[in-house]
């Protein structure tokens, strides 16, 4: 099946690509170019593809994200420190960005005669992002299927929908996923800064999953602090 | 409700602002370059968001373009001539062009609290285009339902989409669209050329519809042929 891989660089979408690597025919990666405001997971997303030797492609949709404003992750705000399913986290939604990055998947796949466009929206995320939901995923199937009715048949792949992300740190063990070669933290230093959520999330998710995390943190103590606010 | 208005500058959708502006209120037109082989259709877009005094926001989406190979819409290949229904044309399709364009169009609807988007898809599309049939259109609702769920509750408008061509012009006459500030031709030039397949098509539905065609057309008897042949 022939299938290609959503990749940002991080910890999730490189361990998908690893687990399709193994299990489909790994298509090549697509990672968009939303007007980050750092770069740096986009190289940890081409290292992935020649790791795994297929086609990288970075669609720029910078143009779109400028009509979305009001966004953490593009905008001139400071990032908000703490775990990602804290109600400051919410700014860090860019309005419609998975169902946009899904359907211009679909067009690449679409053109290149692929069957499947894999995903690596988790469970971990349902809380802020109704777009990473089990709901979401089925809908957006079923629009891509009367979507190309006559001209493609492509299956959207979402296996982590329903697990964790100490669940994808697991199943990236099995498939030998690098995890030193993936990138999670919002600021874009030379370490991951070990406070923001999403560094919270993926130091949480090693814990939890009881494997040794390989990643250098600014400040390794945070996520404690964070998790255990969390719990309070 | 505010209503954002997908907009090529074409007959279908311009005649669509002026029945937003006149039924419901106009928040904007939203156009896409997606590698038009000729920008001429944007300029009708622009002039249209000038006379119903609306934001004009043209979306640069190029590079998704650049990753949806073999469209005659967009490739240096000759565009075909005939009749829209022609398996001639179906090579026009861009993949997923629909789905990507709502998909960002809804981001903005999101972005900038609107209620509402509206596409100019119509009847007259069903045969070639999956992405314009009602079934389409309800599964779009429906997924963006889900992925913006708890965040933005915005409908997809799309009065035209049981109607033919031919409606659309009727319509056009009641909210005092002006025909002759639209774009239809696949071709660049001065005029509408009259013989690719949208000309043909656009010539056809004043004639069904009993509208004078304000249009000047290159060569004004070839629809006739081009729809005899068709009949035929």
């Amino acid at each position: 099946m022939k299938t290609f891989v959503i990749c940002s660089g991080g910890l999730d979408s490189v361990s998908l690509a690893h687990k399709v690597a193994v299990e489909k025919t790994l298509a090549g990666l697509i990672s968009f170019d939303y007007g980050q405001r750092h770069k740096k997971e986009l190289d940890f997303a081409r290292a992935c593809a020649q790791r795994l030797d297929v086609r990288h492609m970075i669609i720029d949709i910078r143009a779109v994200g400028e009509g979305l404003a009001g966004s953490a992750l593009t905008d001139e705000i400071d990032v908000p420190n703490g775990h990602y399913a804290e109600d400051t986290m919410r700014i860090t939604v860019v309005p419609n960005r998975n169902a946009i990055m899904l359907a211009i998947a679909f067009g690449v796949a679409a053109a290149q005669n692929a069957d499947a466009v894999a995903t690596a929206v988790h469970g971990g995320d349902h809380f802020i992002y109704p777009d990473c939901r089990p709901g979401f995923i089925e809908a957006f199937q079923a629009m891509q299927a009367q979507a190309l009715d006559g001209y493609a048949k492509i299956a959207l792949y979402a296996p982590y929908v329903n697990l964790s992300k100490a669940n994808i740190v697991s199943d990236g063990v099995r498939h030998r996923t690098p995890f030193e070669a993936t990138w999670s933290c919002y600021k874009g230093g030379k370490h991951h800064c070990g406070r923001c959520g999403t560094c919270v999330e993926r130091r949480e998710a090693f814990d939890l999953a009881g494997v040794t995390d390989p990643t250098t943190y600014e400040d390794a103590a945070f996520w404690r602090e964070a998790v255990a606010r969390k719990a309070g």
